[in-house]
């Protein structure tokens, strides 16, 4: 992995005098350039488009952009379809992937002509009595044993999402009854995946799928979702993924199993959400305290509300220090927030140049799943989220929580009478 | 562990009328039983006083029932000490034991009068350059490899918190020398500990330092903070602590150590949340789908943004579903949230009575570190708060977050000019 923080030194000196720490900062033109590295990789698949998995990054400008780009917007709640909506991503470049969901969000879906994703067979007949019958339906499939998963998300036998193999045939009878004219099949089986082979098979399993449906029922998929779950290289050992190698893989087995059996074309999409933003973010914060116990610390002002990943899943980010990366890294030291939480650490026992109160540091790879996972746990606020535009200025795009946002549920007026 | 919901099946049938699911509830008069329960054990300790750890449940309504209950407010950042001030809670009643502590917060306390309890040495001269140095002080001590910490909390010695042992004489007398008066001493090494041996040598160790503090600087320690870290009984196996046991467990370690040696009177004081309110609050929510694949699902109207601790930890919380009870639990389900993470269950593989659409649950000792942990991912909203009173009544004392609340800190007009 080569890390890209997009400032000099004197650059992010200046930028934090107009900007408090801690924030996240994204940068347009990097999302922008990745976007297109996507779409050109998988430019030889009929209608390929990226519906972004808004839950990554869900940030209404970061969808404007993204739809500039020529990407649809994956959902997952209502307040991710209203995001879609404000950034201007409405119809079928909605695909609406949700589980367990309730009617008032299958309506307001069916109310923007999204593409509904069912992610159980059970779902039809509630769908049906919420929000009616759309002309366009997908489900998701489960494919429980005939699939490992992989660390993050779990085995898919184990997995809450989708429909088994034979519910799966059962569900595009019953949908196709109901005067259901158009279909999509989807999975969903690996989040942060880094295996190119892990991708190219959940293809196969999907197109292998369609040929069954078609054999079966008679109906013809019109398009798979592939799902997400492209993985981005967090440590400095990981490598990006080879996405040419992806798309000839999978090319060839379209050619074999839906091409040779005259089911081209068939559309082919996505819902990448983390490798279309994740290595374009970066949390900037400072060092508050240095403390010297059993190790030595680094506190930051910064916590596990900022970023939640180290925290949760132990995961790597990686840090430099803007002004101090030539210098030599022989200071070991467990890099913390200030969360009343022992896991509330960004690296633990990391090798670092030698730290100062005040130094920045910048946390890489925070542009997925970083923000948007924020809790306000022991009163900690959420920070900004800055976007640095094509032209190098940049412009705040979410502000900072305030203590009257944090408090915005609790009416103080009626302690008087209590 | 016995439960105790304190609704009948009609009683919360009539209540979830006014009330939507999901929501958390608390009850009052068992809150104000418990706190009694704790202040009778620990009533022979000169000067007992429980700061409540606010970040357990920081609701300003739930703080001024335990002010009633003559408790203070353990603190951990500005917005606790907000709540904390809103709930009539100020000077000495408040212990600010925060740690990579910010001005800010450090110039916040000192407003209040509260007790400052230092993380750290080096936060000596900090707080004297950022708030002066207060009357009062406390140190917070961290023994390291003398002492072994339990699975929440991690062991001490891979700790952020508190001073060595050498740190925390010198830091006394160095906090002397400033012109500080009046002295504390508190440790917080353990998190949900249900053995009683556990607090009792806890107990042991910060006598002993009291007396070494006492030989070595001539220092008398005016106080000990015995930290929080009461377990409460998460799983039907788990047992209620012993208080009396604790209790004269104390008791005589303290009559050996610290009257034997002339240092009494020696206040002690606790900062307990979990066991205050954890087994007095509840998570109500509704059965919205069930799914019938390689495991049968149990979807509810709540999720980890509700009640984060099955997901983050793994925690067990029991759950009972009111009508239902008598019924034999034949049925084995994993009980699901809906977000997009499959670590998204309230239960995994969990023997219950078979259920039903619509179905009410009730997830148990959500009265701690429950509301208070959840997150926004997946645009999922936060739950509302209700309080049963004494009498019987309910009354909400936190709303439930709206798209509003969540979208409050973007500015959608902009996206016109983006």
């Amino acid at each position: 992995m080569q890390y890209n923080f997009p400032l000099s030194h004197s650059q992010l000196l200046e930028l934090t005098q107009k900007h408090a720490t801690p924030f996240h900062i994204y940068d347009e033109s990097m999302i922008r350039g990745n976007a297109a590295r996507l779409n050109r990789a998988f430019s030889w698949m009929p209608g390929f488009m990226n519906y972004f998995a808004v839950k990554a990054l869900p940030n209404p400008f970061i969808l404007r952009i993204l739809k500039e780009c020529g990407m649809g917007a994956d959902c997952s709640s209502l307040a991710e379809l209203v995001l879609a909506e404000k950034a201007g991503i409405t119809g079928e470049n909605i695909m609406f992937s949700s589980n367990n969901t309730p009617a008032e969000e299958f309506a307001a879906a069916g109310k923007l002509a999204a593409i509904i994703n069912l992610d159980d067979i059970s779902h039809i007949d509630f769908l049906e009595q919420v929000a009616g019958m759309p002309e366009i339906i997908s489900f998701r499939y489960n494919p429980g044993p005939l699939k490992d998963g992989n660390v993050i998300i779990g085995n898919p036998e184990e997995a809450k999402y989708g429909l088994t193999r034979s519910q799966t045939i059962e569900a595009y009878r019953i949908a196709a009854e109901k005067g259901v004219r158009r279909f999509g099949l989807h999975t969903m089986v690996a989040s942060n995946e880094l295996n190119e082979e892990y991708h190219i098979e959940t293809a196969r399993i999907l197109f292998e799928l369609v040929v069954e449906i078609s054999q079966k029922t008679g109906i013809r998929i019109e398009f798979v979702d592939l799902g997400g779950g492209y993985g981005v290289p967090y440590s400095p050992e990981a490598e990006e993924l080879d996405l040419a190698k992806i798309s000839q893989g999978i090319k060839s087995e379209y050619d074999r199993l839906i091409a040779a059996n005259g089911l081209s074309p068939l559309r082919i999409v996505m819902e990448n959400g983390r490798m279309i933003t994740g290595p374009y973010g970066w949390l900037v914060a400072r060092v508050r305290h240095l403390k010297h116990i059993y190790r030595d610390y680094a506190g930051l002002d910064a916590s596990m509300a900022n970023l939640m990943r180290p925290g949760m899943y132990g995961a790597y980010h990686h840090i430099t220090v803007p002004g101090k990366d030539h210098l030599p890294h022989d200071h070991k030291y467990d890099v913390t927030g200030s969360l009343c939480e022992n896991n509330d650490k960004f690296a633990v026992e990391r090798m670092l140049p030698e730290l100062e109160p005040g130094d920045l540091v910048v946390i890489h790879t925070t542009g997925a799943h970083g923000h948007a996972m924020g809790f306000n746990y022991n009163g900690q606020l959420r920070s900004s989220e800055l976007l640095r535009r094509c032209d190098d200025s940049v412009v705040e795009i979410r502000r900072a929580e305030t203590l009257e946002d944090h408090f915005a549920t609790l009416d103080f007026a009626r302690l008087k009478n209590f």
